[in-house]
């Protein structure tokens, strides 16, 4: 049974704050599609993400792992579970100044033993920032 | 001229000092091999790396986040000023329970457009965690 | 300038003739979308390029070939010229039993340096078979 | 039990035969190094493998299928059966004019569900062609 959106939100935003590391990004759920098995999640600027000292640019690293995060999130509202990462492609299409991003990450696949995600990253004026492409174990 | 050993590592601990986002994640340097275009970093576990509280779990997002960075100090160390990532894949290879990862980055081609850097992260015990290629836009 | 539809298809049929490789593969451009930067190209099954004898299961290598050429295909359609892979990722999706198959090559990004390309590639009942994504060099 | 090394060597030059699209590439065995989980494959060029017409350039997609069939056999060596690609990235180090190919590939990990491989390619001159990294399906 799948739970509606208002409960499948509020689930997954509760998920988003139980890793240690998710109280340094602070990452949001903001909507959850299960027809479309896709999940939207922002990520607001602070200073601790940047990779330049006063500027609004998220570091690389921040970008990669809230494309993973996303991801995980994608996998996880379909099978139910944390699916370990197997691997992921980040392409980086142009340099960050922007006071949040977004992430919307579509399940392409949900195999027995292996799905697969695709996240398009956008700033605030909707430009696309990074794309990845990640493969889950789903076992 | 190539600085030499001993200066190259001071320069890159000064390097990784200054993106905000390093003092979260707080990567220290301990080899830079000038001739074989290599670069050590070390990345200490603290609670707020991890994945699930209370286990030495560093979070996929900070693995990522950790190989990107080294790869960047190997281009570095080598042109002598950041390089863009275009794009980076992250193969994660087994769960993580450690108190420290190394990461060690080897610079594979640097072209005039286009960097190629290796990076192989292991644990404590020197079991292999995960491996990254990415490629680095040196124009 | 941009040459209309019929001139561009004919164009890219032609360039598709001239790599003896191809002549072994024989792509068929089927539509090209200037709007949309996005180009269609058909591969017949033969057995010549199957992986199991006596089925029509298309070899992993000629997927990869196939969504390479379509990559180029979507950046020379854009740019006026070959830019040579930086490198490619392919996701297989599932194993192939078809008569044919159709790559829908579309260009995320044509930068000054790089430009990006995502590749479709579905089979005759129009399942996904394979997904690849690669950076292009466009110097 | 494994087979020795001339019979593993023999057995995985027969494999190599099988697959229909194996004679058009004509790849052929080498090397099989157990103890460190290698297999070197030789690649002769000839006209149909070729990107521009009359050089010795070997198309991108025959770079890629000989990549792909050089990690299978890594894998095959191991495990004893066909393990399908999940995904496969290919980096194109700089563009080719030799007589003959060699890839090494070499089995990173060889997991329940996952086996990764890395591919490195040369030229006849011993200069890195391309690199690949694989994962692939065990189960």
């Amino acid at each position: 049974m799948m739970a509606d959106h208002e409960t499948a939100l509020a689930r997954l935003n509760e998920e988003l704050t139980r890793p240690p590391f998710h109280q340094v990004l602070r990452p949001r759920a903001v909507d959850v599609d299960i027809q479309k098995n896709m999940v939207t999640i922002a990520l607001e600027y602070r200073d601790e993400l940047a990779r330049t000292p006063g500027e609004k640019t998220f570091h690389g690293g921040v970008i990669a792992a809230f494309a993973d995060l996303a991801g995980h999130a994608a996998v996880a509202i379909k099978i139910g579970k944390m699916a370990p990462t197997i691997d992921l492609r980040i392409d980086y299409l142009r340099p960050v100044d922007a006071s949040a991003l977004t992430a919307v990450a579509t399940l392409i696949q949900a195999g027995r033993s292996v799905a697969r995600v695709d996240v398009e990253i956008t700033d605030s004026r909707g430009r696309k920032i990074a794309l990845s492409r990640g493969a889950y174990s789903t076992i």
